[in-house]
C-alpha cells in the first residue's frame, strides 16, 4: 500500500489502517516520511491529555475511565499507551490493557500500545507522530499514557495540551513526585487508590508544594478510586476547567508551537545521527576504539566525526 | 580557573574541584570541552553500578548501604544521584540524601546530586561525563542512582557495568517491572522493603519471568530491608558475582565500547541541534509557524533546516 492510499484509509477512520500507520511510526520505517506528509493536512485537530505517574499507580484504569467519560459526550477518542519494548514481553505483557477491550467494538475509540525502541528518535519523536496519525483518523481527544515515570515520559506527557499526574498514597508521598520532576508539569493531580490510608497526608503535601509555586495555573488535586469509578467525574471536570482556562487566556497556540519547535529540532538531530551511522560508521568504530583506549577524548572524536559527514543540502 | 588547573585538582581528589567540574557538566558550560579533554587520560578506571526502580522503592537508602559496604573494602566511591530539576525544588528537596551525610567527612566518598535540564544533551550525555569526572577524581566504584524509572533512566543505568533494579512488594508486582522495561536490563534484582507482605509473590513472579528468558546471565533476586541493613551483604556478593562473571567471560570491554559508541553519536547529534538554534533559529521559527498552520509537514521542514545548516568541517 502506498502512502497516499494508507493515508486515505486513515482519514476514513479505518482502524486497521490506523494501526498499520502507527506500526510504521514505531519502526521508524522508510516510508514514514511520505506517510506523515500525506497525513499532515488533517492533523492538529485534537485536544491531547497526558497521563503519567509511577508504575502501579493505576494509570491504565484511569485512562480507561476517561475514555468512557469522553465517549459519553460523543467525542471520538484515541489512546496511545507508551510501553518500552522488552524481549521478554514481545508486547504480550499488556494484560491490564485487557479491560480496554470494553471499547474494542466501539468505532469511536482507537487504542494502541506503542513500543518505541525501533524508532531512531525514540519516544520523543514517535509520540507526536503517532498523535498525528490518531488526529488524521478523526480522534478529537487523544490520551497518551506512559508506563514509566522518567525524564522522557515527563517530556512526552508535558507536550500534551493537559497533563495529569497520578500518585498514590502507597507510592510514598508528594516529595517523591517532586523529586521525579512531576510538580512542574502537572496541570491536574490525581491521588488514586484514595481508599487507602495516607490519602489525606498526600493531598496535604501536594497542596503545600503547590503553595510554594508562583505559576499562574494552580492544579486541582482530585482524590479518586479509578477501579470503582470514583472521582472520575471530578477529574473530567478538572480537565475541562484547565482546557477552558487555556482557551480563555489564549495559551494553547504557544504550547503547541513549542511542541512543534522541539519536534523539528528532534527530527533534524536524528537525521544527522542516521547519517553518522550510514556515512561514517567505520570511522565511528575506529574512534570509539581510540576513546576506549584513552588515545582520544570524546569531544575531539565527535569533532572528527562531524567533519567527516559530507555537507548536506 | 582554567581547565588544566581544574583537572589537576580533580586528579588530586579535591572535592570542591570535583563538584565544580560536575556543575560544568550539569550546565553544559562552554568550558566543558576543554575540561573533558584534560580529564580524559585518567578516566575509565571505575566499576560502575546503576540503581533504578520506581520512586519510593528505597533506592537512596540502598545506595547509601552500598557505599558503606564498598568503603569497608577500602574502595573509594563516587555517587551520582540523577534528579530532574524542578522550579519548586532548586535542589533543596533532596531531604532523603541527608543520610548520605554520614559519608560527608570521608575523603574516600564523593556524593553528588545532578540535575540535568541544563545540559543540551540531557541525561544520556551528562551522566557518562559526570562518571568520567568521578573516575578522574579517583573513584574505583561509581554508583548512579536515578529518581524516576523511564526510558532515559533505564538507558543510563543500563549503560553501567552492572545494573540493579529495585522493586517493592507494595509497588504492585513483577509485571509492572516488566512493563517498565526493567526485566531486560537487570543484572541483579532487589525486592526491597521485604518485611512487607507480598514479598514472596513478587520474588516468585520475578523468577517466573526470568524462567522465560534465554539470556546467558540469570540475575539473582535479593530480598532486602535496606533501612535495617538486611540483605545488603547478599546484594554486595551478587554484584561481585556478576562482576566476576563478566570478567571471566571477557564481556566488559564490549559493554564499555557500546557505551562510548552511543556517547559519541549523542555528542554529534547534540552539536547539530546546537547549530540549528544558533545558525538557523529564525528559519526554525518561521517553519514552526508553517507546520502549525498545516502549510508544511514536519519532514519537509526538517529537510529545509538541514539544508540551511552550513557545511561543517
Amino acid at each position: 500500500v502506498d502512502a497516499d492510499t494508507l493515508a486515505q484509509r486513515v482519514f476514513e477512520g479505518d482502524k486497521r489502517a490506523t494501526a498499520r500507520a502507527i506500526s510504521l511510526v514505531e519502526d521508524g520505517a522508510p516510508g514514514l516520511t511520505s506517510l506523515m506528509r500525506a497525513l499532515h493536512p488533517r492533523t492538529g485537530g485534537s485536544y491531547s491529555i497526558g497521563v503519567t505517574g509511577a508504575p502501579g499507580a493505576g494509570k491504565s484504569t484511569l485512562t480507561e475511565r476517561l475514555v468512557t467519560r469522553a465517549r459519553s459526550e460523543g467525542h471520538s477518542v484515541g489512546v496511545l499507551a507508551i510501553d518500552p519494548t522488552s524481549p521478554f514481553s514481545g508486547g504480550a505483557l499488556l494484560g491490564d490493557r485487557v479491560r480496554m477491550q470494553n471499547h474494542a467494538t466501539d468505532p469511536g475509540v482507537f487504542i494502541r500500545s506503542m513500543a518505541t525502541r525501533g524508532h531512531l528518535g525514540g519516544l520523543s519523536l514517535a509520540a507526536p507522530e503517532a498523535v498525528r496519525v490518531l488526529e488524521a483518523s478523526g480522534a478529537e481527544i487523544v490520551i497518551i499514557e506512559t508506563v514509566g515515570v522518567g525524564q522522557a515520559e515527563v517530556d512526552i506527557t508535558d507536550a500534551c495540551d493537559s497533563t495529569i499526574v497520578v500518585v498514590t498514597p502507597g507510592w510514598g508521598d508528594a516529595v517523591q513526585a517532586a523529586k521525579a520532576g512531576l510538580m512542574e508539569i502537572a496541570d491536574t493531580f490525581v491521588v488514586n487508590k484514595a481508599d487507602r490510608e495516607g490519602t489525606r497526608d498526600t493531598v496535604r503535601q501536594l497542596q503545600a508544594m503547590l503553595d510554594m509555586s508562583d505559576a499562574q495555573w494552580r492544579p486541582e488535586i482530585i482524590a479518586a478510586v479509578a477501579i470503582r469509578n470514583e472521582g472520575v467525574e471530578d477529574l473530567w471536570r478538572a480537565i475541562e476547567k484547565h482546557r477552558a482556562y487555556q482557551e480563555e487566556k489564549g495559551l494553547l497556540p504557544e504550547r503547541r508551537r513549542g511542541r512543534v519547535r522541539r519536534e523539528l529540532a528532534d527530527i533534524v538531530q536524528e537525521r544527522y545521527r542516521h547519517r553518522l551511522f550510514a556515512e561514517a560508521g567505520d570511522l565511528l568504530e575506529r574512534l570509539t576504539g581510540e576513546v576506549c583506549d584513552l588515545d582520544l577524548d570524546p569531544y575531539e572524536a565527535a569533532a572528527r566525526l562531524t567533519a567527516a559527514l559530507a555537507p548536506s543540502g
